[in-house]
């Protein structure tokens, strides 16, 4: 075949940068269990029905056919997952009788997307997911915790730092129906595109959609101006002038998750009512996340709490999460080069090879250096010690240990410098910096 | 929605199997690493014209249209993968001269096929992989090599002992042509399915498909019956009476092999003349190995050496891999009880509420716990301490960590056994068996 190309919309990884991949993945999946949350990895396909539930995106799932079914047409009834909310629901409803709740859940899978590629949107991404999930009711302090999970997991990852903007659905409804607006819900999605189109944009749509009046186009515009570090935005929203039970509710959830974060995480949180989500099934706090310098990649982390997702008609499993869009953030960041390993192979030590038939005697050495948790490869052939070094030197690979001949000692060189030195195979140990590859 | 139930031949793991599922993923690629092998992560597609190379399989492809796409059946010309050994050497030729040869590399991903499900077989499994792929030539020592890699790392897990059946291609090949069989390729297909039709089947299918005289069925019979833990069965081979230079060859990789296991893992290698792999691009070594007391799953390791699978015409790169399934090892395993974990959640410790409004007290206790790497969650509501205490016995949790109300030290019970104690919240440490849920 003739050499292939990369297939657009669907990233891969060199070796180098699938170190520092596997590097954050792993982080954030010890941060989240540090906090009790279980690891859950489900299929990649569902059932379409429960793909399209969600409605706006349908447009964008991949449908998958066997390539030996009877008609070119025939689908098999199941699509790629777009996110891993949906799954999670699912499995949830599936499994409720042998889980236990409240249930604490991280899932890091990748998504899939037919939609236009462009930077920080891809056809392939792998997302980073927490949520909880309760029966029944989900009480208000978890909407208070998991961004605090979030900017935890986040603020020990070397990457440029996050804001995470928060708002209330309630907050926003109450808001809409207190002002006397006839379809709340409504006007939560015109406000959603106020990045987009603007405000005056926003105002048209508002007057079009919804037949607000001037007046309530203007208090609407007045309340996603507003924006604050700590609660006193509540104090704003109510100078407004709108009062309404809902309204009352989301303001004193929404104080909540800012004083807290305030207290425990200074500068992740800001209360934005601007911040909408498209998404119908939302019900509670909704969060986005943008990082420093990056803002044009849009929320690289968000979610919120849903009531009704999870729910058979008879049990309902009311929940909250966050996803944190992994591709979106790394592959930017290792395309510019502001993220990179240390070097490009899990190999600490290259054991040379003196000859063709040393290679069982070089075997057994790596193989005491490796019992003892050391990377270890024997040098692929008996070249002059010259070449064999410079193997080392193109994976980055810091030692290279000459095994003794005739009954000379062994010799270690820490190729970066160039000493070298006799070394105790069974005692010595490297740096733990350079034990395996880290992030740069 | 209803209740959804489980799609047959996806299997999905509930949170204790997952961590099973886990701790061995992350056991295997610690051992790939300790051996110098790179991760690699490939997109879960491929261009159809990539997977349908392979012809064999071609019919179990997953498809994929867009739910949106113009007409009912345009499919967008890509497919899943349904191995990961087509994908690495698709990536191998698009990132050769990026890549540092020989290159070692491993990848642990789910790969689809649109198969009946059985026992063992699933339409999403796993698959642990790893690979050595050079440019132009590729030293034997490598077939050497990769069987005691893949042996070290399953050794390490708690599965039944596993029994790895090695023959080599060119013995096979040669050995078919030096007896006068015209298409030598032909007859390795057809012995490759003696446990399926046993040696009559065979026998018919020799004669009618290679047209093979009935002393030639009777070697290639008596060839197949050949198999033994060390060097001899190259003597039998040659007792058969068939002189050929491959086959000679083929007898030479295949003692260097069965010998340097025979000493580094005795007991792990059998050399057995009747495995031939049906596929077509294996070259070299060829690699099955069964579970001990679960040999009707089949192969759950398989791979061998292909040179000629990843060329682009101009540029060459012979491999050797193999490929474990860990789905068809685990599921297995998992529904049987043989394999569990010691608990159902990272939780090591739960912080119990004493009331509504200490929850950021304890959320600050759990903080110190967590910053010294100890997984804890505080309870989710400030129930009577006995069903707190149930909260964390259902999950497997070992300790109830009570803060002190009222100027009381903080005191530490350990569930299991109810010992319950005063506690110093910055120095106490678990013992390493309780820090995280271990397969049991």
């Amino acid at each position: 075949m003739s050499r292939p190309s990369p297939l657009s919309g669907f990233p891969e990884l060199l070796p180098a940068d699938r170190i520092v991949e596997q590097r954050v993945i792993s982080a954030l999946a010890e941060t989240f269990e540090l906090y009790g949350f279980a690891s859950v990895n489900t299929r990649a396909v569902e059932p379409l029905d429960q793909l399209l539930r969600k409605g706006e995106t349908s447009k964008e799932v991949y449908v998958l056919r066997r390539l030996q079914a009877e008609a070119e047409s025939s689908d098999s009834g199941l699509g790629l997952h777009f996110d891993l909310t949906v799954p999670f629901a699912r499995y949830v409803l599936e499994n409720a009788g042998k889980l236990q709740f409240p249930f604490r859940r991280y899932q890091i899978q990748p998504c899939w997307r037919g939609e236009r590629p462009q930077e920080g949107r891809y056809r392939e991404f792998w997302q980073a997911d927490i949520d909880v999930i309760d029966r029944d009711d989900l009480p208000g302090h978890y909407e208070v915790e998991l961004p605090l999970v979030i900017g935890d997991a986040l603020a020990k990852l070397p990457i440029p730092a996050m804001r995470m903007h928060v708002n209330n659905r309630k907050l926003s409804q109450g808001f809409f129906q207190g002002l006397g607006i006839a379809d709340p819900m409504a006007a939560v999605r015109v406000v959603d595109k106020i990045d987009k189109i603007g405000p005056s944009g926003v105002a048209d749509l508002l007057a079009e959609t919804v037949d607000a009046t001037p007046d309530q186009v203007k208090a609407c515009l007045a309340l996603a101006e507003i924006t604050s570090d700590d609660a006193s935005f509540a104090d704003r929203v109510r100078a407004l002038g709108v009062s309404d039970p809902l309204l009352d509710e989301g303001l004193s959830e929404l104080v909540d998750v800012v004083e807290a974060a305030a207290a425990d995480a200074p500068g992740l949180v800001v209360a934005d009512m601007r911040i909408a989500r498209g998404l119908d099934y939302y019900t509670g706090t909704v969060y986005e996340t943008f990082m420093s310098g990056y803002e044009r990649l849009g929320s690289v982390c968000s979610g919120g709490r849903y009531d009704n997702l999870a729910s058979d008609g008879k049990n309902r499993f009311p929940g909250v999460g966050l996803s944190i869009g992994v591709s979106r953030i790394l592959v930017p960041l290792l395309g510019e080069g502001r993220l990179a390993a240390t070097r490009q192979v899990p190999t600490c030590v290259l054991v040379a090879l003196p000859s063709a038939d040393s290679r069982r005697d070089c075997d057994a050495i790596a193989r005491r250096l490796r019992s003892r948790g050391i990377a270890t490869e024997v040098a692929p052939a008996a070249q002059k010690y010259g070449k064999q070094i410079r193997f080392a030197e193109r994976r980055g690979i810091p030692f290279v240990l000459f095994p003794g001949v005739d009954g000379a000692p062994p010799e270690l060189r820490d190729i970066r410098g160039g000493e070298q030195d006799t070394v105790d195979i069974d005692t010595w140990l490297p740096l733990e910096a350079d034990r395996r590859p880290e992030i740069a």
